[in-house]
């Protein structure tokens, strides 16, 4: 990974998540942490006319050394990704662990009316939901097909920040909202940065009609024979096979070595009848934000 | 349309759907009308390996001129498709009104001894129900991932046997199954033949997720701007969106003019997030028996 913009200078004497502090003191105590030191990986419009928040604020010095949990982290990136959210902006809002934690900062800001005229788009009804009860309002891609900016997790980020996504099961939706939006900012803990997409030898979600999946699953195993793929059906904890919002399957397919050529192997999947969509997001990302032990790190094209 | 290879001397005097004619004797008489005429268009080793029958058969010739329906002329086309299945064989089975002949008549053929040893791949509800009706064996692509011959409707030909299909709706099981076959046969009427995909003014279907169907009927509609095409939301018989067998919802497009270039537009379309599946089938069918008034064509790649 290249060298990060933006760190911390003494992350384990900040504890930004204390039960005592509020969304918006969160925020600030990681914006106050922001030093740019490599502006060619930065896209400055990006950072700095969407910085609702100036670089400063209350940072409170613990007397002891605190490690950071890997949610401790998501919070991180999650609280620096909202500061490129303005009044008035539509938003596609993402699903998953990281993005919970974007939403219940917009959440918390628009409450304390720091934000304002705000419209989300949810990627799942588990966003729908949670949006929903912290009086976000809502609407969709129907009504609003132009989005300003989405904010999303990611599964895998690769160093051109290309992603894998849709472990959370949402990638289709997660999908359409981020490709109809002008900026599309990614937030991760570092756990998740790879030299090649399929490199965590975790899960990369293809999402398949209910109609001969077995089918499906053969034929993308085979797909990736050179890298070694296992394709398989995703179960849900009852034990059944996991439906998607959109009443699909999902096939995981678990690389041992990365995938070559990621372009080819997205249009590869694509054109396999029966697959509704893959969790490959190539040529996406505008900027992403990682949270990591020493800090945050911004990448943007 | 090239000059059709096989045709009905005196097709007025032919009346293949009598009453009292059965099944394989329908099929005799189409078979008795086939007169090799240009054996470029023909793939020979497709017709005559598959010809179960003789050509020869008990035309009965009746006192008066018959106009033949559409009806008529689906029956006889499919009738021709069906010699080209032997016993033993996998077979994929087709959706819509000129399918439910082809499957009628492989049941009546399986019923009389005719065929034997055949196991279906049903592409519908529709036809599995049909199918199981009538006795033929019934299997999956999951069980079955290799099929050895498919026939199916078209709702367009253009002279490059590039098809139309779905309108039925079940275009992505039709795909799937066809897609994975060695053979496949079409069967239509000539009402069916254009001189290029979209000619016919009547739907070109795309099945999309319900998520955000409207947006993506914009798009679609945007996309073939310069065909002026109109994109409408299929409905059911009870004003309700039609939901396809895959739960999804169907796009109907239609074309002022044909569409330019169809192998573009079928990777545009595909390449929509949300679209699971077009009902452009480029480059699949081996044979196209197209059944009019004069007879009975056979055109083969």
């Amino acid at each position: 990974m290249s060298s990060p913009i933006q760190s911390t200078k003494s992350p384990q004497k900040v504890s930004p998540f204390s039960p005592s502090d509020r969304p918006s003191t969160m925020a600030a105590a990681a914006a106050a942490s922001l030093l740019p030191s490599s502006p060619s990986l930065l896209r400055r419009s990006v950072l700095l006319s969407h910085c609702r928040r100036p670089a400063v604020s209350p940072v409170r010095a613990l007397s002891a050394p605190v490690a950071l949990t890997q949610d401790d982290l998501k919070k991180l990136a999650a609280v620096k990704a909202v500061e490129y959210v303005s009044s008035g902006m539509v938003l596609g809002l993402g699903t998953g662990s990281t993005a919970a934690f974007v939403v219940a900062e917009i959440g918390a800001l628009l409450a304390n009316g720091e934000l304002s005229d705000i419209v989300g788009v949810p990627t799942s009804k588990r966003t729908y939901e949670q949006a929903l009860s912290l009086g976000i309002p809502l609407s969709t891609l129907d009504d609003h097909p132009r989005i300003d900016l989405a904010i999303d997790g990611a599964d895998e980020v690769d160093p051109d920040l290309n992603l894998v996504k849709g472990r959370g099961g949402a990638l289709l939706r997660e999908k359409m909202v981020e490709a109809a939006s002008d900026k599309f900012v990614v937030v991760a803990d570092e756990t998740k940065l790879v030299s090649g997409l399929g490199g965590s030898g975790l899960a990369m979600p293809v999402e398949v009609v209910q109609f001969c999946w077995k089918y499906n699953q053969i034929r993308l195993q085979e797909l990736f024979s050179e890298e070694r793929c296992q394709a398989k059906l995703r179960l849900g904890s009852d034990g059944k096979p996991y439906v998607t919002d959109n009443s699909n399957y999902i096939i995981d397919l678990y690389f041992k070595t990365p995938i070559k050529d990621a372009a080819s192997a997205g249009k590869e999947i694509s054109a396999l009848e029966g697959v509704v969509e893959h969790g490959l997001f190539l040529d996406m990302a505008t900027a992403v934000i990682i949270a990591g032990k020493d800090g945050v790190t911004v990448k943007a094209k």
